[in-house]
């Protein structure tokens, strides 16, 4: 079972998507599809054969958790700009597999205790278990990134930061954890569109907040933050992974095609049975 | 909308699988299908329909937690014997809304740590935050079931639980939490056939654990120990349901429209916009 053959992909995703050296995020379109030829009905279409995939995948890294000491987990970071789509990520990617396999941690603006300790105190406490898929909702990443942009921490507690990032997902990776980085790249424009779509329908107003238009105002430096992020971040062990976001089926297909990539290569195979199989028929069948 | 409207139940569900007083567990047959027809077509049909509705109400819940302070949300409570269905309800039923929406709490035997506190210590830490649906695959119930049938703490101890659980959920439905317990309830026989299939399918042994067939051995003893819990637990605000549960395809739909008429009594509405419509679409469109 591979997770391309199944796929209008033309590459691997993890290569395609890749922030490596030399990355420029004002280079990347948001509109662009790379990897995929781009149409939504193909892309729909492989998102629906990807979700069985996936689903298979879950159970086995799940299962083999339960009866053996395999360390193996994934733990899926999702940063975006607001309204870049990471919700439709959780809700249509990952809430396609069986919920009892998948931890999510939505990491909103500091709790005066968490303040009080050092940024990844909150973080290590929401990292998955063996044979978990974790997400994170935004993430350790956000002190590097609102931390910088609003000056929240002094210039030389942001530089600090990134060298603990780093050495806490290589300890991440020692400890049997397939980390996946993915920022979802919109444009200025398309995030216009989605914020006005929400002050349109009532039933969107809830997800409307007046300070994001602040934000807004903050692009370049936030986009300027992103690029410090990947040439400081993008690691070795702890790749960081960009996803054109203006389509929303692309995205979702896109960090789908991630997730299955990686699993692929963990390929967790079903747990041999740790007792006599024919002793236990024998027992339960005179009960 | 209505959650009765949409589906073949003849009566409130919150009602026919209520554990009322003079309840007896013997009495209920596993494979029958109390308030409804019967039909498996009909009931998947009502399934699938129950889903949208499902999805609705949850947003709403959502939704009108993150921008008022309704201190509403749901916990449902899964109890049963092993294999009767608490992964399916969670995959089919609750995996169905929105995961960011839902806390799975899964209760296995308690650690050394949490042996040191009172049996209620771990509980108190995953109860649903206003506008979740919780579920506790497993529960503080544990603790009056296996506790009682393997006499893991002293009669007295046991005696004591059941006013602490009473006093507990009370607590939670004054701070605003809907609960909801369900046990499921399968036959005995029917209990060997699932365990046996999990020994005729290696996809299926990680579920198996020889020490199931030594607790089947105790059948009559947990039937005890259930029967005591509801005459003990099932109180005013906080009842028990008992959901027959040969047929997988009814104890899915059971508990979702026990979920469906708790929602509908909350009957959450899309909250207001806490900002001037207008002035934020003029704010925005310029930017």
């Amino acid at each position: 079972m591979t997770a391309k053959s199944q796929h209008h992909w033309g590459a691997d995703a993890l290569d395609v998507l890749r922030a490596g050296p030399g990355f420029v995020l004002s280079d990347l379109d948001p509109s662009s599809t790379p990897g995929h030829p781009g149409s939504k009905s193909r892309g729909q279409d492989d998102l629906a054969s990807g979700l069985a995939q996936l689903d298979q995948y879950q159970e086995r890294l799940f299962a083999r958790s339960r009866t053996t000491d395999a360390p193996d987990r994934v733990l899926l970071v999702l940063q975006a700009m607001d309204s870049a789509g990471k919700g439709g990520i959780v809700r249509h990617v990952v809430g396609a597999v069986d919920p009892q396999g998948v931890s999510i941690a939505s990491f909103k603006k500091p709790t005066p205790e968490e303040l009080a300790h050092d940024f990844l105190w909150r973080i290590e406490k929401r990292v998955p278990a063996p044979g978990m898929i974790g997400v994170f909702d935004r993430s350790h990443y956000e002190d590097v990134l609102v931390g910088r942009v609003r000056s929240l921490a002094p210039a030389d507690e942001i530089e600090r930061r990134y060298g603990a990032i780093n050495d806490f997902e290589a300890r991440l990776v020692d400890s049997g954890t397939r980390v996946i980085k993915v920022m979802l790249h919109i444009s200025y424009d398309e995030q216009r569109d989605r914020l006005m779509e929400r002050l349109e329908r009532p039933d969107k107003y809830w997800k409307y907040n007046p300070g994001d238009v602040d934000e807004r105002a903050l692009w370049p430096q936030y986009m300027d933050a992103y690029q410090t992020v990947f040439e400081r971040t993008s690691t070795e062990v702890a790749p960081w992974y960009v996803v054109p976001a203006d389509r929303k089926w692309y995205a979702r297909l896109a960090v789908q095609t991630l997730l299955l990539e990686t699993l692929e290569r963990i390929d967790p195979q079903w747990p041999a049975a740790d007792f006599d199989v024919e002793a236990e028929q024998k027992r339960l069948a005179v009960t």
